[in-house]
């Protein structure tokens, strides 16, 4: 009988069953108060706007067109949009540093692919997204931890990713309000960035997932905008790689995001896509430039008055109900709070109690970090429950939190 | 400024400008008789069928899901179906046994992922699908011919996978009416096939995109069904991965396709996607199983009643217009048919001439053949051209050849 795992490949091998996910199927259950997934709220699904975009694909003459195969690099009216829209947040480019990817997911997994061979370094802040690490995971690379605050110098992430056998490739992070803490990286923070990724003389990924949902305080452009600065305005000599989703903002079920970077990348990440996949769904690209084209921002709006009433009411409760020692940040946008539990208390052990004595559910934080650290945190979703129900979520969480470390 | 070259990492600095999908997109002229392109015929896309789906959907109660996250395993529906489906071909199985992609495309490129470390053998036949080539080669495999009619023993594989620097990985082909020759592996060859991947413990990559599409002849069982037959009934046992599509059957623009294995890799290649890409579009998995629930049978019949129409004007017009020496495979099914040349005339060059002079195109068939082997052969493809154009294109193509040999 044949031994499947002597054949698979290492780098399979070395991927591991995510137990954040499993534990988020176990959490569909009625019963409980889940701010555990970090999805977008259905309600708010312009679901009609989409009814629409089909309905005319099918009455159109580009209905041959919507079901043939298409372009690896994308749908060019799609593109065209992007281009337009990257515009109003200081990027100028060209519908060639436009690809469009199956969700934006799979830019990152192209992008670990292209970059990274076994053993070079990626830099992630200390805690990143998830699914950034599953996907660079499969092209076992080591991690060092991103930090624009802390002191570390140029030459010390070269050594390090030196004395891990490898090169250090890219620093990926999320600067607006990013998944899991909800936090944004401030217009220092990414100069910053910048000058260290010029220094090392690697890219950087920026996971824009987040942008467009900023609920107050002064917008910061990208940090692909503000290289393009530096750099004279011409987007081939910038090395960061922008990522982009339409899953929050319009709908994640048609899978459908994109990359904008220097030609060069793109140019790479096309042949890559041809090889994988050949192209992402050209009825899907179609009916997503139908909806952008005549909607986009009036359905950012909806979903922005709802989600910060959300935020809103999940701050309101935290002050209200948790006891002291206990901290958490105060997104300006996105869908997530990132909360600090004393030393010694644990996230895992927190959930696994708080679901079977109170019905609350939440992500232990430790699945963010590369390094395994952060075991007395975890993540809160505002998105997907209305404030009366976040805030007795969060009021059986604060009494939990009393209960187990005694604190006032 | 950035050396892009530099940081790449090796795998994707190995893949090359796949030069023939570059030469399809020139072809798209409408002043030039085309046989090269690998696609179905748009005017038989099923697209009231499809509208009618989309519609369904948008009026249901599943919108919301449709819109949504969901499973990297796939929708479970559609995996349902597939059983029933897949029943009906004497693979006996379970929806745990299927696994949605996007497009069979994205199977090939997963299954290299999952199984080849670089300098591991991939046995494919000479030629092969140039898509399969693409997906594999980022995962930098040798390729050894595998051949079921000549005097290779296992160990003689063994041997030079050894030489190369790996192990023997997977057999790689596409049973029924193959891209790009036409060709069918009979009974006895399949049974050979299993046999050798048994004593070599290895996969046996099952590409079964055509299989639906067989005009006359006695369908053979697919590879995966004979093995399950010999090990018991009990798929678990097989070693047999077998990729299907809905690209030529139903449409490929909507990027789906399916996995059908045991259980062990079917998990594996979950994690994989959930890593990768998360899931297939919610929606076009649900619109084809809309559309496959209603009417995949009566969709296959219309498909073949046209394309056997055209392969058989193909095969009259090249018995009429061919010189001697000219040769070529007589398909049951599929689009394609497979011209060999007299030794010393090439296909490259014969291409430019036939667009040149002749305003015909083909594939020269070097493209297929791992070792640049080929030189002498192209492909045709009968999929989109009528019984006159075809006759025509043949017509002027038979003169050429024999503008250029001075055969009769």
């Amino acid at each position: 009988m044949l031994n499947w795992e002597d054949i698979f490949a290492t780098r399979s091998s070395r991927m591991k069953a995510s137990e954040i996910r499993e534990l988020l199927k176990l959490l569909d259950r009625p019963d409980i108060i889940s701010f555990a997934g970090g999805i977008p709220d259905p309600a708010l699904f312009p679901d009609q706007d989409f009814k629409a975009a089909y309905a005319d694909i099918f009455s159109g003459a580009a209905v041959n067109a919507a079901l043939q195969y298409s372009v690896s690099e994308g749908y060019k009216p799609l593109r065209e949009w992007l281009v337009a829209e990257m515009g109003k947040i200081g990027v100028t480019c060209t519908a060639d540093n436009v690809f469009i990817v199956s969700g934006s997911q799979q830019g990152l997994d192209y992008l670990g692919k292209l970059f990274l061979s076994p053993g070079d370094t990626a830099l992630v802040t200390w805690p990143t997204y998830l699914g950034a690490l599953q996907a660079f995971n499969a092209y076992e690379p080591t991690y060092d931890q991103l930090t624009l605050t802390g002191n570390r110098t140029p030459d010390s992430y070269r050594k390090a990713a030196q004395a891990a056998g490898g090169k250090v490739k890219f620093a990926y992070l999320s600067a607006d309000f990013s998944n899991p803490t909800g936090e944004t990286v401030d217009r220092a923070g990414r100069e910053k960035l910048i000058d260290l990724a010029d220094e090392l003389d690697i890219a950087i990924i920026e996971d824009a997932a987040y942008q467009s949902l900023r609920y107050d305080g002064e917008a910061i452009p990208p940090i692909l905008a503000l290289e393009l600065k530096r750099k004279g305005g011409d987007i081939n000599h910038t090395r960061t790689i922008y990522c982009g989703s339409f899953s929050k903002t319009l709908a994640p079920g048609l899978r459908v995001g994109f990359v904008v970077a220097n030609t060069e990348v793109i140019r790479k990440l096309v042949l890559m896509k041809q090889a994988a996949d050949l192209h992402s769904s050209t009825i899907n690209q179609m009916a997503i430039a139908h909806v952008a084209e005549r909607g986009f921002e009036a359905q950012v709006q909806k979903i922005k008055a709802a989600y910060s009433k959300r935020r809103d009411a999940m701050l309101h409760a935290l002050a209200t109900y948790m006891p002291q020692g206990v901290r958490w940040t105060r997104p300006e946008g996105g869908m997530f709070i990132w909360v600090t539990l004393p030393d010694g208390v644990d996230g895992a052990s927190l959930l696994a109690k708080a679901i079977e004595k109170k019905k609350v559910a939440f992500v232990p934080g430790k699945a963010f970090h590369a390094d395994g650290s952060g075991a007395n945190t975890f993540r809160m979703s505002f998105s997907c429950a209305d404030e009366k129900t976040i805030d007795e979520g969060i009021s059986r969480l604060g009494a939990l939190i009393r209960e187990e470390t005694g604190a006032a």
